[in-house]
């Protein structure tokens, strides 16, 4: 067997690690969920923990990986390192989280922004394999993207190229973005918003048919409330979902104009809403002129 | 003296034809007006006479020439140098048009996008010399832009990459785009809205201190008129003014969110409205978070 891969999904609710061979293939992975009130040196604790436990249960050593990769959400330097903003962990202003991982080993560590990871495996081992070019975007707690040209990640000046889910698509939404903008693509369809848009709809008198305790907290409505709700044919759960695949729908379709890939990606955990919100996404945004072209794939680590 | 280049802009108002040195020196030019109602293969005629008389005029020979290069407003597909469609001209679907002017000349004819063609002037020899990356955004009859990443043109899978004029930032808009969406940022803010902003406007009841005919024709209000309005401080034409540059304020944004580039360069007949547009232009974008290192240009071949 050759060397293998190791690789750490920081994310807001799950701390992901895998060993990978360098065709793609998982080989072993360890998921916590203990890590995301951890101050950063505990988490830099538990990662390097994790990955050497790993190794041991496998009978490998350091030396059998090529090097050790860590996505994370935010806005993220690639060139040293550094985390400069996440909003999905507390702390890790301008965090080199890259160096002090690497301090605890010799193999090379790498840091790089959660989308843009998973673009890179999409294009390398999933929906993307065969393509030179492609854009992942992931539609989860926030929405994020990785834009993939000629073979490579597109970070832009400081790393952060591909954030659609901070472009602006309804000036005059109430919904505030986490950003402090107003109608960010984030701020109308990703799953942070799903509680503001169910309590703005129930407060408008829309019929709910789910079965919600008496002191009901808006806070708790995700994505898998409103699966639940779809799956019980809840017409409030159904038209928060539409009205996010018309969102979805024209951040795609602003994605296509301002890059003209050959193929979009789509992931995340809002996915999870299936076909029905699949289909309205693809009928909002099919149906406009100029998207002759544009294949759409799922991602293939989630179907 | 080495050998020239020549450049041709096919306009929806000008067909410019100039003699340039291979460090963006003009030579000699030429502006006509009179293309714009001819037939494809009349313009073909129209482009080469141009083209032979300006080298006649200065003592030169085609030989002299490395090539031409035309820039057209539109979807073009570079690579083999057909015109898809283009709202300025009456005609050109799928048009051939780099075959046509080839089959004048022995030396090397390029066709492509106008703002893909000023993107790469204004890099080489304009407001973006010294960077690797830039955008270059026009404002005019419509809105284009065009990439350059790692100092090469972006065009994408079709070669449409750049239309950000197309993307759509105010779904519920009343605007109706040429493409036939609504709500696209050109339906907001470029030439082709003010005539449709200024009778919104004038229909609300807004004061109009510009003294128009009373016959007077919607359809002819353009970006001069609002500037002569702006220049005699016209509430109405301010209005408009200030509306358009929140768009494109937003629309900077989103370039700004998706590609995180170094730079964008501002060019287009709208930036004749001067600072009274373009500060509040920059006022409304520079206070968004997230805009902490992009440098905001004038074309310098405009200024």
């Amino acid at each position: 067997m050759g060397k293998l891969l190791c690789g750490v999904d920081i994310g807001g609710t799950k701390l992901s690690t895998a060993l990978i061979t360098e065709s793609g293939e998982i080989i072993d992975k360890c998921i916590e969920c203990d890590h995301v009130d951890k101050p950063e040196c505990l988490m830099v604790d538990q990662i390097t923990y994790t990955i050497n436990r790993l190794l041991r249960h496998n009978g490998l050593q350091e030396a059998d990986l090529l090097g050790i990769g860590i996505g994370c959400a935010g806005h993220i330097r690639f060139r040293d390192g550094v985390i400069i903003t996440t909003s999905n962990l507390k702390g890790y202003k301008n965090y080199p989280l890259r160096g002090a991982v690497q301090a605890k080993f010799q193999i090379p560590v790498f840091l790089d922004n959660d989308a843009n990871a998973q673009a890179f495996g999409e294009f390398k081992f999933g929906a993307g394999k065969g393509f030179d070019s492609m854009v992942f975007l992931t539609i989860s707690t926030g929405i994020g993207a990785g834009i993939i040209i000629n073979h490579k990640l597109y970070r832009g000046m400081t790393g952060t190229a591909g954030e659609f889910g901070h472009t602006i698509v309804e000036p005059d939404s109430r919904l505030t973005c986490t950003c402090g903008n107003r109608g960010c693509l984030m701020a109308c369809a990703c799953g942070m918003a799903l509680p503001h848009l169910f309590r703005q709809k129930t407060e408008a008198g829309m019929t709910c048919t789910l079965d919600l305790p008496p002191s009901f907290d808006f806070g708790s409505v995700d994505g898998k409330l409103l699966k639940q709700g779809l799956d019980q044919e809840d017409p409030l759960s159904m038209e928060i979902i539409l009205d996010s695949a018309r969102y979805v729908g024209i951040g795609i379709y602003n994605i296509f104009q301002a890059l003209n890939p050959p193929l979009i990606v789509l992931g995340g955990g809002l996915m999870s809403w299936g076909n029905f919100y699949l289909n309205r996404l693809k009928k909002h945004f099919m149906i406009m002129p100029g998207i002759w072209s544009l294949i759409l794939f799922q991602s293939l680590f989630q179907r």
